[in-house]
């Protein structure tokens, strides 16, 4: 429908010339389309989700055919197995798409909201009220169930998307982003509200982070390459979403069952995401009893022990951990462990080497559980529960975008409030300054 | 105290490795105060701001001999006459100043402040809770009262801040710093809080906006010159302060002596400001009757006209406006008018030449209210009043380090609130993810 999804051009065959008007295009047409998109009302937006599942669940075979492409392609792109079963749109996937825009749909709608409001002694009433950022510029990997995901909590929060998805997703992104057009053409929402950059040229990116006018936001997810690139050219605000080099700390006071549950979790739930905890800490005054128990729980779930010398003494399967070990963020069976003398070591220990993404502690202690969510510089410090909370949907966002390590404008889970500003709006009754 | 400030250096004596060096020791310093302040409570804060207010108002003779001296190197800095009188600190300026320092203190805490939070079917209870941004570099021009305000409202909010003021207003900066920074000392807050950039070397802000692992935000003062240059230099984000191009757009229902007192009032209230009106739009029903009567009360504020041909032929003092007129932010005693047809019109037209800063309708009539409120996309829409109302203190915000244009993390008055970012905590009593 909007010319940006009209064809997947190559890379080659594209001049420079060529490739920043189309930018510039795509980019302009966006603009306008937010413009309109800011002033339409809810049910509306809801409309366009709801007929968006429904094509979607319509159209299980057409997807099914555009993934087909891509997944024969994959071999190309020296995908791992890993990144073809995450790339495969299977109709239980596409399903989960479906009741995904459905979910959004059921949220509140955030544009109008007042988030604030004061009455002045002069009578004037000001209201700080929630509206659209304007336009995002999305740019991710290969998984294309996040284009859907993407393109309605853009757009749910007024804002008109651009989305530029990696080019192993190309074909099964552009027949989902087509029926997220058609339901948008059917229920009256501008055309291009929703617009897939079509050239996988690297280069359009580097246009695009250079359009600030027309573009009010950049959102990398994906490898930290990507997130530093887009980070250092783009000239408009950027949610950065780094690694997650997340801990666990089990404080003296700790409940063991309780503990050993939570580190578990936190590590072995899924190993590739970045909630996931990466290093564990452990009070030394319990080092002796609990070492071996947490050690032999991580053990059976084949995870490899990296440990400081106290650890390597207590769990004879651990081998010494480096100082990079302590900085790296493993996505797989592999944690380090350190012992501390106490909750500051802990606290200190986690502020200089993690990521200030999610760090939990497990403790008895009211005092110890205060000083740990205090002085832990994370977007989330979880106390008596596991790192793998820190999520939009688990905490009741409805959905998210990604996981923002910075504390500018959004820090932690993004959903569709993350996506709005706000205006002052002042009513007065002829009010002037003296 | 701090060896920030100890000395005004000679630009051309730095050599760019000992600035470089210099710069990343000031940062470094600043970020290791940050994570002190950030657990500093509020009487502490509040303490330290009492006594800087009690030093400024007993050392007023250092403080106006130190003005003295930019006093007198004013003429080689070329400064004009409204540049000198705003560097200048009279006895009555100093008390303002302690003045403000004690409304900041009286502002409630912000930090640990529960913004939101919600209690998951699951149990877990996730706080959204207000934590300190970190560092705040805060460049500015040659105001040295914006010197003890900048630092009280970055503090207040949990920050340390890196002050970079114009070389014109360096030893007046200079000796309220001193002062800030004694009670800060006296006061326990850590010594590095507050520091002044000692040396004028313009180059010193590229070496601290490469510093983006120190420093959290840049916040520009100033030209628009300077703000283009911190934007497009900086590594970290920038709450950027463009010009304020204004409108009040009457409307034919306005009550025309509202509309003239509102119009008056924006436009010469204070004629060098952000929030003053430079456009005038007014309903072309209405402009036979309302036109004339607001051009006199203008003309006799010694304020140039310059309209469309409507305009002109309704009010012979008025000259032709130019495409120019209607871009402008005059700052100064001219207006640009314009008739239009509708609110559409209005709303249009101020979309495309204003400055997204602070729009006024005047207007009897609640659906053309609301469309403007709605539609016209500035940081501040006000209905019925005037436009200098768009400032923090107004606002009800106790004090503002400047007025963001942006959308991104703060639009509008930029107070307390606005230099805090947010974690969130999440307490459970064991929960793992199935």
């Amino acid at each position: 429908m909007s010319i940006a999804s009209e064809k997947i051009s190559d890379a080659s065959a594209t001049s420079q010339d060529d490739l920043a008007s189309y930018c510039q295009d795509v980019a302009r047409r966006a603009k306008a389309a937010s413009r309109v998109l800011a002033q339409v009302d809810g049910a509306a937006k809801n409309a366009w989700l709801a007929r968006s599942a429904e094509l979607l669940r319509n159209n299980g075979d057409a997807i099914a055919a555009a993934n087909a492409l891509d997944l024969e392609a994959a071999p190309d792109y020296g995908l791992t197995e890993a990144q073809v079963d995450r790339l495969r749109l299977t109709p239980d996937r596409i399903e989960s798409i479906a009741v995904g825009l459905e979910q959004i749909a059921s949220l509140a709608d955030p544009i109008g909201q007042v988030i604030d409001s004061t009455v002045r002694p002069n009578g004037l009433r000001i209201l700080k009220t929630r509206v659209p950022l304007g336009v995002v510029f999305f740019i991710y990997e290969s998984r294309p169930n996040v284009t859907a995901d993407a393109a309605a909590i853009c757009t749910k929060a007024g804002n008109a998307v651009i989305l530029r998805g990696g080019k192993e997703a190309a074909h099964s992104s552009r027949a989902i982003v087509e029926l997220l057009q058609k339901a948008a053409q059917e229920t009256g929402l501008p055309e291009d509200a929703v617009q897939l950059v079509s050239t996988t040229d690297r280069d359009a990116v580097g246009h695009f982070l250079h359009l600030p006018e027309q573009i009010d936001v950049a959102i990398p997810r994906g490898g930290e390459g990507l997130i530093r690139r887009v980070a250092s050219e783009a000239q408009m605000p950027v949610i950065k979403h780094y690694d997650g080099n997340c801990h666990v700390y089990v404080d003296a006071s700790a409940d063991f069952d309780m503990a050993c549950e939570i580190v578990v979790n936190s590590k072995c739930h899924r190993m590739g995401v970045c909630n996931a905890a990466e290093s564990l800490l452990v009070h030394a005054d319990v080092a002796n009893e609990f070492l071996p128990v947490v050690a032999s729980a991580l053990l059976a779930n084949e995870v490899e022990l990296r440990g400081d010398p106290r650890t390597c003494e207590l769990v004879p399967q651990a081998v010494a951990a480096t100082d990079d070990d302590y900085g790296a963020e493993f996505l797989g069976p592999k944690i380090s462990i350190k012992t501390v003398a106490s909750t500051s070591e802990a606290i200190e220990h986690i502020n200089q080497y993690g990521s200030h993404h999610t760090d939990a502690i497990v403790t008895k202690d009211l005092a110890t559980a205060e000083q740990f969510a205090n002085e832990v510089d994370s977007a989330a410090v979880v106390v008596n529960a596991s790192t793998r909370f820190n999520d939009g949907g688990e905490f009741g966002l409805g959905a998210e975008i990604g996981i923002s390590t910075d504390k500018f404008h959004a820090r932690g889970p993004c959903g569709v409030e993350e996506l709005t500003s706000y205006k002052y709006v002042v009513h007065g009754t002829g009010q002037i300054r003296g």
